[in-house]
């Protein structure tokens, strides 16, 4: 290992350190080295300052630069020499250009990333709300808000999750197996609700419902297969479809759910939504939930059941799922802790005869082993707390509150008549045909007010325009009134024009 | 709503719910009837005693049995009606017989899911490791021990996360992003020290490095692609490439890692470990890394690195990797937390040409949205704390103490030569050509000893037999010595037969 004179004035590593900011002065003193070694300053090769040289300099003490120094060691940035010190490492490769022999050949040609690329299609969902929307005053947008988040469950089944005897299923590679903690808890306290009585081998946790929809389209789809999907429906089900070769044939949605009945003969699988029909809210009916059932088993249709949110119903107790209703095995029913937790904690599971669940543990392995072990025990303490119905039922009780106040809003100061619905976290409103919904979100946004345009849920062409959602779970209790009155007077006003 | 007179005696009732075992009171009548739902004992419509009858009965206070009801309330088993008291949810499904609308049509035809799932076909890598292998008192299993995780670290972190300015990052659906800080923390304290300068928009987060292949083998491959694989080499890897359709071309690997000069063309990828080769342990040469580069640029080869680990080396500082060496973008960097925390917590990251990354983003989010935000900014807070280097450095002392007395005991005790390697966290031993390392594996077993046989890591047919891994990092210390001495001395018996 060569080391060279340090070729950076002392006065400049001086300067190059911060002062006091709130950071511990070891990082002060580590961060200003990595900058100097990334921007080139410093090169492979070039001596640190002894330690007593630079604590002089800094007027720090030496124990806080050997700590800067050893976290830069432990880090790779430095070398430690016996009997010469502290040296940037040679190997840190584009700034080190004083070993020749390391450095990049630009003389060779370049990836064509771009020819790469061209063929492949990745559809992505049509984007209907801000990314800034928190900011805000009205932000109706779709999708539970943060702030409902059991934080204190959460951290104390966590600590419990990184005890002794539950280190192993938190934190080592299960391989394709999930925690049979949670899968416990799953069958025991998620599933009997819905009226869902499953073995162990019939489930699969996955990051989400949307990882288990993808699973699911892949081990059963392909070029050629035919998808019946509810119109108007959820954009991200049927770009999964279509990204596996299959055709998607849109059914249309009415006061029941998916009016399937008749227009089953062809399909090879139908996805719907029947607990909370996405978009509308319609709950299917239990006489149209045995009619479907009916007719897929009659034609070999397997029926993808995405229960995304069923625990918030306001009025009534929610029928059973179709999963529980189905003595066929050909129902397979995808399940999400998105709105008993947050979206972002990304947990779903699938429940489905046992055969395919093993096909799609294989998939998951291969895809990414299993979803992360410390979230399913973490999710599967709290369950075992009581936590579940806890969160749910003050998770509800807000909600209704809040769905209370937006529909009495609605009826009160809205110039259009909103269906009700009796669950769920928005509203489905159609306009008058002439309405374009995505100018309305537009300039809605510049009075503080958020909507989501509902066009993208439609797949016939062309699509309408005069849908839009109205989320009521983000929103601040006291701002939904205020929202609405916004709103309305917009639409008024450009009535009046 | 009907409801009828309760089914079941008030002394079935109390029978059913448990006496004292820590579990709190509410809990036990809680789950003793929804035991009793599931079982059928209790069906749709049943009554429930009055609190005030059920606590007299159980000698329990009221208030703990309404907190039992209010639970079932919540989640959904029973139903509170107004001036009628608790009844069992009619809705459950198939424990309401009594409800004979919603019973399963017994005379539909069941799915013939052994037809539907025939055509699929997902390769599983050979097992090698025995599940219990945590029960066997000398186990030499390749991979971290859980007793390395960092909890203290991880649970300030985790408090941190999900304090209000970072809650969004945690919990909220982040849609196709990443936690920012997570990648401004990959670019500025885990890229650099491996050499590599990246843009935000080259990075992307991955649930492990698994996932990273398994996105990278998608949008790049397909039937007729010829993948390059290193011989011995990573079967999780192989089996991916061949799942996208492609063909993988084994590459032998000598003391300079893959031996590849000349044997690129007509390739379309190329899959290497260069910083620690799976599972032989060489790291490398520089020279060889300068060859592959040139030659993959002038054949379009993209190359694939997998520096899983590159922390642990324990003789020297490693080459910079291949991504910082390279010119031509040609390179895809796949890193892993697995090593840093833990491998159940599924972390990785991709980093790549900008192109590729947006392709690669928009195929995760159609599978999966993203990695749970909770566990990339619990991670990113962690680092910026300056754990990370903290931590590495702890593990780095003790894997190397660990192997430097596996090395030692090897030299000293075993009757094969065992080449050294410099790091890592296994040692690859090579047996006599006639050694079956899958029977020894089994006889080691039966005097506590867990190996890992090798032939798994060949592509060649027929396999090498006479491989096997031996991992230092999970087992305990003090275990390491006499856990060779008895392995030596199964293979000394065995010679002397």
């Amino acid at each position: 290992m060569s080391s060279r004179q340090q070729s950076l004035g002392l006065a400049r590593l001086v300067d190059s350190v911060g002062g006091e900011d709130g950071t511990p002065r070891y990082r002060r003193v580590r961060d200003a080295l990595t900058t100097l070694i990334e921007t080139g300053e410093m090169r492979g090769g070039d001596m640190l300052p002894s330690s007593r040289v630079l604590a002089d300099g800094l007027g720090l003490s030496r124990n806080t630069v050997n700590r800067a120094y050893r976290e830069l060691v432990a880090e790779g940035f430095v070398e430690a020499i016996d009997r010469v010190g502290y040296v940037v490492n040679s190997g840190l490769g584009s700034s080190s250009g004083d070993v020749v022999d390391w450095v990049a050949d630009p003389a060779l040609p370049p990836l064509d990333w771009k020819g790469r690329l061209d063929g492949l299609q990745v559809d992505s969902e049509d984007v209907t709300k801000p990314a800034d929307w928190r900011s805000y005053p009205y932000p109706f947008v779709v999708g539970p808000g943060p702030e409902s988040f059991p934080t204190g469950a959460w951290t104390r089944a966590m600590r419990t999750a990184l005890r002794k005897e539950h280190r192993g299923p938190s934190l080592h590679n299960l391989v394709d197996r999930d925690d049979p903690l949670l899968v416990e808890h799953i069958r025991k306290t998620i599933l009997p609700p819905r009226g869902i009585a499953a073995d162990r081998s019939e489930i699969l946790v996955t990051l989400g419902s949307q990882h288990g929809i993808h699973l699911i389209a892949e081990a059963l789809l392909g070029p050629g297969s035919r998808v019946g999907v509810e119109e108007p429906g959820y954009p991200d089900a049927r770009d999964t479809f279509v990204r596996q070769g299959a055709q998607t044939v849109p059914i249309p949605v009415d006061d029941q759910g998916i009016n399937v009945p008749g227009r089953m003969r062809g399909l090879d699988m139908l996805f719907v939504t029947p607990g909370r029909q996405f978009p509308t809210n319609v709950t299917m009916s239990i006489g149209r939930r045995r009619r479907i059932l009916s007719e897929a088993a009659r034609n070999g249709v397997v029926i993808v059941e995405d229960d995304y949110e069923s625990e918030y119903c306001y009025s009534h107790q929610p029928p059973p799922a179709l999963k529980a209703l189905d003595s066929t095995t050909g129902v397979v029913y995808v399940g999400s802790f998105s709105k008993f937790l947050a979206p972002g904690l990304r947990l779903g599971f699938v429940v489905s005869d046992a055969r395919l669940i093993d096909c799609l543990r294989r998939l998951r392995h291969n895809m990414l082993r299993h979803p992360p072990g410390i979230i399913q025990r973490t999710t599967a303490l709290m369950i075992e707390a009581g936590d579940y119905g806890r969160v749910v039922r003050r998770h509800r009780r807000v909600l209704k509150s809040k769905w209370r106040t937006l529909t009495d809003s609605l009826s009160e100061l809205f110039p259009w008549a909103v269906r009700p619905t009796d669950g769920g976290m928005s509203v489905w409103v159609e306009g008058p045909p002439e309405l374009n919904a995505a100018d309305l979100a537009v300039r809605a946004r510049s009075r503080g007010v958020v909507i989501e345009r509902g066009d993208p849920c439609f797949l016939s062409d062309p699509r309408p325009t005069n849908f839009f959602q109205l989320g009521f779970a983000a929103i601040e209790f006291d701002a939904i009134r205020p929202g609405i009155e916004r709103l309305a007077t917009l639409i008024n006003e450009e009535a009046s024009r």
